[in-house]
């Protein structure tokens, strides 16, 4: 069902200098299944993160935002991210913090390194306890698989109701040095990241001071996994992490370098094309949606119409059908509730063809124009509110038959 | 696919004294259907009228609340109310209005009365121009119907995606008289009416006094209209009217009036079982759900978080699968962002079974017992928060496979 989503091939994912991953399949949830992932790196890696805001917030990520908030405190590298499938851990307590800091211990003593310098992450089912035993029975198989030519493998070990894993590299010359860039993501459901998504991995062989780092990760963020929603669940694990290994040092030292700037395209790029992998991937997805506002009042504005529009299953639902039912967007925008809106200047673009013009049906507008528009894979919304200078977009996709089947199913 | 959900019979419903309905089949979107309606009273009653919040609001909402204020700046009563199924005019910008405001000319012609007495009232699709020629075409004929026992016919003309015609009475005693309260919804789709419903219309025949009725009709509707969601989707033609024909006097006078709290117990009473009608025909609905968070810092609190896990697709896909899944409950809680939310002293039962327990899953909890529950057709979710006084009940019904067929097939 995925939307012009393609697997990578194994060749297609650059390796990161300095950064190795190592798979295992250590039977979490189902047998013979690629379920836990080590991502290890030298002492010279920097690495930022940025995770949910849901309250309910799963274990692993508590311990997340503590350990990077610790190594930074003791001045040391973080050394490896622990990631594993099947379970979120998250709705599990007090126990569920005691089960996801024995794993980072274990993996601690196989790294020679502290535990504050591990940093975990699960996903998939929620109010279960985390399989500790399995975890931690499965760790050596995942050391011994540590390449850096294994991002491929690593992707389709954090998929759970992924079609397809996601990954993309890009590279980009600076100052006559090559600097590499490999990412993955996962997610399909339960997907409106608010920080960050699902799961997001990058990697760049480029040496980055941690304060920069900090910058280029919130600033790819806002503008990928932060733009994107299947259903409007944000989940209890989004978490996404970029590494900055140390490698190649391009002269990166300050926020006025000129290389930050060219890294941080790169970076944000490859962000997107991540982030939107998981939108094609989305649950029971048929359509991807491109939703802009224009002309808003302010960024926030822009932003929370838009996800209004993305989020009415009555709007998901007609472009299921392909249905120009077009009026549920309007609907969808007033509801919204902006202050002052005046609707009676908004206009509505479906791609080329001019839907609604000051409020009202376009004169010209003709129904078999926005039929043709629906029919197609790929659809941009555009909504113009000549109400100032601001601009947002989202990406989503539409609401299926299959989506109610998957999540109607899933832990069958 | 109603959830326990039947049509009164004829005479279930008892006349109001001083309130006549009409209905008409005026061929506006389909044919040989009862798609018009006119609601007549005297020059005794008073009527109060709440409405979207949509910032799209439609033509006729537009006109019901510049006619509210008018009446009453010239001191007429309103007279009529005149609704039409199939069109919502909505998104029709000046010509909607003008198309609503001709309608309302020719009922006020045939009353012998001012326009500004008519309010007018759409529903249907958005985004397509009212065929005003049809509904004039039509009046005649639901003016010679008018009738004081004709309830049903007109549950039935206000009907779109229902299933069922939505409408009950209530009788109670009040100084040794008899005041009778009937009223009527309908909806299914695009429900999370914010200050009313779709449509919804009661009449009793009680002699209230404007302002006291005013303050009546707000108090019914933030404990049931306002209380329940479908889909999420506010609509722009939401309207709750409440009419007193003042044919009994049982001495309103004021806020102190004993009889006053009678009878708005009564018009609340009445009023939930309408909106709880309308979730249980949701569009694919198979479980009515009740949500209720106690033990918030505010109201407001714990109707977001209510809100929050009533909205959510992957609670309500779960529900419609009869999976204990109850993790994507508290994700969902854990979203809702409420500030200060000390997530590990929260409780969650599904009706007796107590399910999480500070925050965790307790102990205790088995999956049978879960299971259990969730097949039944009515559940409980109760949410405890440990975190002030305050509590809200939202009701709401799970999402289904015939949701997505109804909504994509809709206007075909």
């Amino acid at each position: 069902m995925a939307v012009n989503l393609f697997s990578p091939a194994a060749d297609d994912l650059k390796p990161v200098s300095g950064v190795r991953l190592g798979v295992a399949k250590a039977n979490i949830r189902k047998p013979d299944r690629k379920d836990l992932l080590i991502i290890a790196f030298g002492h010279d890696a920097t690495v930022s993160g940025v995770f949910t805001k849901n309250r309910f917030c799963a274990a692993p990520v508590q311990i997340c935002r503590e350990h990077l908030e610790q190594t930074r405190k003791d001045n040391l590298p973080v050394r490896a991210l622990l990631v594993n499938t099947g379970n979120a851990n998250a709705g599990t307590g007090e126990r569920g913090y005691e089960d996801a800091m024995s794993t980072c211990m274990m993996l601690a003593a196989l790294l020679s390194c502290k535990a504050e310098q591990v940093m975990p992450f699960s996903t998939g089912v929620i109010l279960e306890p985390l399989p500790v035993d399995r975890i931690i029975a499965g760790m050596p198989f995942a050391m011994d698989d540590l390449d850096e030519n294994n991002w491929l493998n690593a992707a389709e070990a954090i998929m759970t109701t992924d079609t397809l894993p996601k990954a993309a590299s890009r590279t980009v010359q600076i100052d006559g040095k090559t600097i590499t860039i490999t990412g993955m993501s996962k997610g399909a459901g339960m997907i409106k990241p608010n920080m960050a998504t699902m799961l997001g991995f990058m990697a760049t062989d480029a040496k980055v001071p941690q304060d920069l780092l900090d910058v280029m990760l919130k600033k790819a963020a806002d503008a990928s996994f932060n733009c994107i929603t299947v259903d409007g669940d944000t989940s209890t694990n989004d978490s996404f992490v970029l590494i900055a290994s140390g490698a190649v040092d391009v002269g990166i030292k300050n926020a006025q370098s000129s290389a930050l700037a060219v890294l941080q395209d790169a970076i944000t790029s490859l962000a997107q094309e991540l982030a939107q992998k998981i939108v094609r991937d989305g649950e029971g997805a048929t359509k991807f949606m491109t939703i802009t506002v224009d002309g808003g009042a302010s960024v926030e504005d822009c932003r929370t119409i838009a996800y209004s529009v993305a989020h009415s299953p009555l709007v998901k639902t007609a472009f299921y059908a392909s249905d120009p039912n077009l009026g549920r967007i309007l609907a969808a925008i007033g509801y919204a509730d902006i202050e002052d809106l005046d609707v009676s200047q908004l206009n509505l673009y479906l791609d080329d063809v001019w839907v609604a013009k000051d409020g009202g049906r376009n004169p010209d507008y003709r129904e078999e124009d926005g039929q043709r528009v629906m029919q197609q894979s790929e659809i941009t919304i555009r909504i113009s509110l000549a109400h100032g200078d601001a601009t947002a977009t989202v990406w989503t996709c539409d609401f299926s038959h299959d989506y109610v089947s998957i999540n109607a199913d899933y832990r069958s």
